[in-house]
């Protein structure tokens, strides 16, 4: 094919391949044509597919005018994603007021999770906060006790981080083995955003935090009025109190008009239609820091205030939604993130543990955000067993579901961020199976 | 107020400041207050704003329940958001489907803009494609031409990368002066999101490039069948194949199922809806290289295949949209980016030009992505003419009017990136002026 060729013929010869080529024998040359980045030459079929596909044929799409500029004033997806929702399992809560849904994260690209995807969480329901009318209170323990505006606190210099937000119960439901047998709600508790506010070491200096002060109660405006307990090292550290998620300001499930925001810790800290910081001198105990968001240990005493999500990973590609389906060149893919800090290193295995290779860390490596790792890999058709091992910069090593129990036992709910496995089967399908 | 406050009676006592404390009395505290960062306290007044202000009085969203999950399968912006949108200039396109709308700028927070405000551009409307019938095919000076369907491209390995997008006519209505009195008009043609989608090297690899072939013809499969050529050096650098926009397929107006990516060039070189690239030994000279995206010089001669957007910046608060309201504490903010790299310093002036200050780079800080600058400032009511202009890491530094002028002359429509000015007067609002 010579490149003078005019633009109308060559249009209508690629309509024609696109039409009238078979999928499967397609897929066949091109399956073979695969050689990542080798550069080596695709076989002859292609050749042969091309020069066979004539006359010219346009798709509908390239014949007509589309719609114009602002036909949707704020854009949504296409209409062939309806299947891209965030979704709730039944069975799991009472009600759907007090419940949780999972982003679909088999689906997600990049690090990046948009903003109608982003799981949620409540207690009582999202309530609809107006702006105008919200309040922020620091009180308590302070010299000078304050009440902030919307239009207040969006006055003092911003701060933006992209960070990864987790409920602990991310994947509470298989510490006694596999239940789900999707990515989507094995893992979906967590999202990874670009968070924009304040620092709240910049407000707690506005209001001259006494030396008594060592403790934030932070309380939301919901009808649970949801509220935890907070230490004084952490508001100092790195929590923001953001009222922007991803560039827009926060949606009213994430908390609109504004949430605390603890990067690393588990989501329920990060409370949401944030109405009050109360500093005191110690942890107030409140209810969702006793009856829930604590673990029973095997010595029959309760693990509480467990802050830090622990480093974590799973294979998002291939997964039980995105099976393989056939042999061939394929990318293993998947997530990593630690609470703690960056991701340093992600080991892939396929025979269940007894060997592991390093994959690649994709773009951004970022502290306290979900990291994308990778590894190539020529799939001969045969079972495997897939699993993936984060280790974040302070050395901290993914554990297996043993080492955890060891320590955790099996009557906890929260923190399971052991190794997960996936059975790849001979047909191309994905299994979730737990492994001693 | 001591932390044994019981939770109910501090949530009463804040309700009713809340609602009682008038919104002047609690700004001027606050605005004195307001010392940004440096830990003063605030003024007595505020104690006494907060112990004149029971009885209790608790907002109606806190007694009630809210909405359950997944109400919003996928999620949608707060009602109280509904002027946070694209917008278009009616008189400066003949019709909506080529034309373009232009994103919120001056809403938004971070780097990240949300995909339902990026900007949007057509050249004969936005096509509905269907991903299972949409193909991509690669031809011309190749050894092998390959077709591929979605599901092949997005076999092979992905890169995710976060990087500006913007049209070259960004600004470009003000060549011969101020038009637009609305940041989101004189800069809103830029979005900034993180691309997902596999390196058109990897796939050139696959086709098997032959030596004679330099330029790659880019076409769309829109009703314009909009098409750019591209040199062949771009092709083997930086340049993606794009199948996802924050974490997500991308959104129709943005290409759906797939376009091209040339990460700092101009916005129409990334063409949409991508069906088609032809691998030849010169540029195609093709409508839109020659009717459009073209700039006349003051020789006559016209100025072609401008593909890089030049170093840029603005400042967003204040801004038309957002004046400031009184005297006081306040941030300058703004965004810079360039093409050709990082932004490695950004000046800001309050006089015109005449004295330039630094500036702050804020959060990341990333290559051919827009970079948040920032200046606390301390208004005393005073007009001012503030401007901002951005150096990037190549040692480019924005020009102002005059210096743009004396090379491009007074014809051009596009890559106008002089320094821009907001004249604040002693009332707070701003004004888009332009200084010699």
């Amino acid at each position: 094919m010579s490149n003078s060729k005019k633009p109308e013929s060559s249009k209508a010869y690629l309509a024609g391949l696109a039409n009238q080529v078979p999928s499967s024998s397609r897929r066949d040359f091109l399956k073979k044509g695969i050689k990542f980045s080798t550069g080596l030459a695709a076989t002859a079929a292609t050749s042969a597919a091309i020069s066979d596909n004539l006359p010219p044929n346009i798709p509908s799409w390239s014949k007509t005018l589309g719609s114009g500029v602002v036909s949707t004033p704020y854009g949504i997806p296409s209409k062939f994603e309806k299947n891209v929702i965030r979704r709730t399992v039944p069975w799991l809560t009472a009600d759907k007021i007090s419940s949780i849904s999972m982003s679909p994260i088999q689906e997600l690209k990049g690090i990046i999770t948009p903003n109608g995807l982003v799981f949620e969480r409540y207690h009582a329901g999202a309530p609809i906060v107006n702006p105008e009318e919200h309040r922020l209170m620091i009180h308590g323990l302070v010299d000078n006790p304050l009440i902030f505006t919307m239009d207040d606190l969006m006055r003092f210099p911003s701060e933006s981080v992209i960070n990864f937000l987790e409920c602990p119960a991310n994947g509470g439901m298989e510490w006694r083995g596999p239940q789900m047998e999707a990515l989507q709600f094995t893992h979906g508790m967590i999202s990874c955003c670009e968070w924009t506010g304040v620092r709240l070491s910049t407000l707690l200096a506005e209001v001259g935090v006494q030396t008594k002060g060592k403790w934030i109660l932070a309380e939301g405006a919901d009808g649970a009025a949801m509220s935890r307990s907070i230490p004084m090292d952490k508001a100092l550290d790195d929590a923001l109190i953001v009222y922007a998620q991803n560039g827009e300001m926060l949606r009213p499930e994430q908390g609109y008009p504004v949430r605390l925001f603890n990067p690393g810790w588990e989501g329920n800290t990060s409370v949401k239609w944030l109405r009050r910081l109360e500093i005191g001198d110690k942890p107030w105990h409140h209810r969702e820091e006793t009856s829930k968001y604590t673990d029973l240990m095997p010595d029959g005493r309760s693990r509480r205030f467990s802050y830090e999500q622990e480093a974590n990973s799973v294979i998002t590609s291939p997964c039980p939604e995105n099976p393989w389906g056939q042999k061939g060149a394929y990318e293993i893919e998947g997530l990593a993130w630690s609470g703690r800090g960056k991701i340093k290193h992600v080991d892939v295995s396929i025979d269940g543990g007894v060997t592991w290779r390093p994959a690649r860390l994709k773009g951004l490596v970022l502290s306290k955000a979900l990291t994308r790792f990778s590894l190539p890999f020529k799939w001969s058709g045969a079972p495997l067993l897939l699993q993936s091992r984060a280790i974040d910069e302070t050395g901290y090593v993914q554990p297996t579901l043993n080492q955890l129990r060891d320590i955790r036992g099996t009557n906890s709910i929260y923190h399971k961020n052991s190794i997960h496995t996936w059975q790849l089967q001979s047909n191309g399908k994905i299994k979730n199976v737990q492994l001693k």
